[in-house]
């Protein structure tokens, strides 16, 4: 294989939970050039908070449509690493993807169907003998690392029926509202919630995003944000208000504040957004 | 395009605020590597204080000189993002510099100057359709990818006359004495101001910034910094002193402490270097 | 040499304690591509606590056996940088390390034996004027890149005959238990120690590692851990235990949560395993 020389590699993208301070990240990166000394490695990020499955599967799913064709997403986030839970390594029809069977891929498949499950287990491709406290950087990175020349996913293992997923429960429009709730805080502290802006659309017989304006509040709990703005400088500092993020969700935000801290919010947090009278 | 196969790339060195908790800079790459697939990325920090334009033009300012030619800078504080505020494309006679044009180009265009200054403003080159929230991943980032390959300042939108600058006041000599003031803070909490350390042989008549040695003092404030060290390791521990740092500034530090911390001082102070008597 | 355009560059890994906030890791980044633009750069972490020297010794020995042969480590954790304290180039079988000799190559040179040991001192090869204060930018930095190229140790400067060393306390097996000591604590909160699994087996006359369960207790202070599990997985929530880390060594854990925390002990901290009665 080392005599194959391909023009180009798949790109190996890293999502994980290790940290940046810590001799992980650096080891599964060392195992991937040892296999393939010319990967093109990219890092999405490794600090997803440590075990939060949700915020990996949420940030991995955000990440993922915008990279090449082929690109091997290798996701970490793992607190059942060394028990009998399964590695999947899932092709869709324009990405692979490496990660614990326990939910990390839930939203990442919604998107991008399966086309071909296999659970990884050849251990001819593994370190020998990989450790079963990181499987990560004896078991995945390798296997990263031989996809990224070209071997075909039949090879690291038998081909499975499904994949274990997380509760997602989908936005639903109801009595003239969409009720939906909050997936995910990011860094500034907006809160981003399940609630594609195009729901908002038909209901409000607007022609495009851009023209659903005022004719809306957000309900949370006891809170009510009135404001929808199309970008954060359209706000006024302080003032807490919605508008169309850039996955084309509704978020919650505050401009060069965070939405998080003001509200209260937090992930999982239901949320409903009815016309205003 | 994607057949020019150029032997090289240029290097594209990412600054921002995005945190690297988070699905922004993973998204920037991959639609960098989606144009480009050679592209060479390199980090230069993500961890920017959120809006802290000033922090940001610091230390691209501080990096930029060490990257090779034709280098391209992206470079993204933006609280205005979405606003009328331009994205600015500029070239100087040794790099390429990508940023809103919110003054965060300040310092290093002090010293690197324009040659050509473009909006980024051609849709044939963004995302289709761009976010309004996002502009680093769908207009910044592919036009980053295109100029890499070898594309001309000139296809990505109309000349500019200026950009936006931000107050960066001088240091001056007068009556003997330097006055500046701290521009930065670092990591380990040295102060870095915008004195050069140039400005002090003159008056002192010696050959090399390394024969300054106690003939002067640092006045903040209140404070008197009195010691003058050529390095952090000649210092007695817990010792305030200054010194020629790494950009040829003055410095106020302490040995294995933090200078920020131990004086109270931070970016925007004043101080005064005189002559001791 | 810039005209020699070998196919594969060495791999630079770079570990630090500049933080990824500032204009430190960009800076040297340039440099290496100023010099290689083709070189392959890893980050293993630049987040290691300031000036700890142990905490770098520690991750670089546990990433270093993962990467590439030939691979070059650029370490610094340097509250010398500046001083009379030399810079240290080491050749082993299998790697290259670039370092301030001030003991962070004590543990990785442990397990590769050095070959040849050099000062890095020939100018020629140097920023100009090389600062006072980053010598990891002015001086390290350009010569792993001239390395990255092919360049033979022998050119950066005259051999030596050592280098500095940590104290590095070995465990010892004695009245039938073995003592040493708790050498890192890792993000999770993981107490890694130095005694390795293997220790344990011929006393417990197991065959492998994996069957040395219940007949052990750990003891820490007046602590008493007595669960020994094969994965984190196979613990209760909340429940203090050891285990054989994947770096072969005795580890102290707590399931999804922090031993560090859990139990106080700190890097440093004695320990015994000794037979249960």
């Amino acid at each position: 294989m080392a005599t194959m020389k391909p023009k180009r590699t798949r790109v190996i993208a890293l999502l994980t939970d290790f940290g940046d301070e810590d001799y992980f990240v650096g080891s599964v990166k060392g195992v991937i050039l040892s296999v393939n000394p010319r990967a093109c490695l990219v890092d999405i990020s490794h600090r997803i908070p440590a075990f939060d499955i949700d915020a990996a599967g949420f940030v991995l799913a955000a990440a993922c449509p915008y990279f090449p064709p082929e690109t091997i997403f290798l996701a970490v986030v793992d607190p059942g690493v060394g028990s009998k839970r399964k590695i999947l390594l899932v092709e869709t029809s324009c990405h692979f993807f490496i990660a614990p069977d326990n939910g990390l891929l839930t939203l990442a498949l919604e998107r991008e169907k399966p086309r071909r499950i296999r659970e990884i287990s050849n251990p001819r491709f593994f370190l020998d003998p990989p450790s079963q406290t990181f499987e990560a950087r004896d078991k995945m990175a390798p296997v990263a690392a031989w996809l990224s020349l070209g071997r075909s996913v039949n090879v690291f293992g038998p081909a499975l029926e499904g994949y274990e997923k997380r509760p997602c429960p989908e936005p639903e429009v109801k009595d003239g509202e969409v009720r939906g709730r909050v997936l995910y805080a990011d860094k500034y502290g907006n809160l981003i919630t399940n609630i594609p802006v195009s729901l908002l659309q038909p209901l409000s017989k607007a022609s495009s995003p851009r023209q659903i304006r005022g004719g809306w509040k957000l309900l949370a709990g006891k809170k009510e944000i009135r404001g929808y703005r199309e970008t954060y400088s359209a706000a006024e500092k302080g003032e807490v208000f919605f508008l169309c993020g850039s996955l084309g969700l509704v978020e919650i935000a505050v401009r060069e504040g965070s939405a998080r801290e003001k509200t209260g919010l937090a992930p999982g947090a239901p949320i409903r957004i009815v016309r205003r009278v």
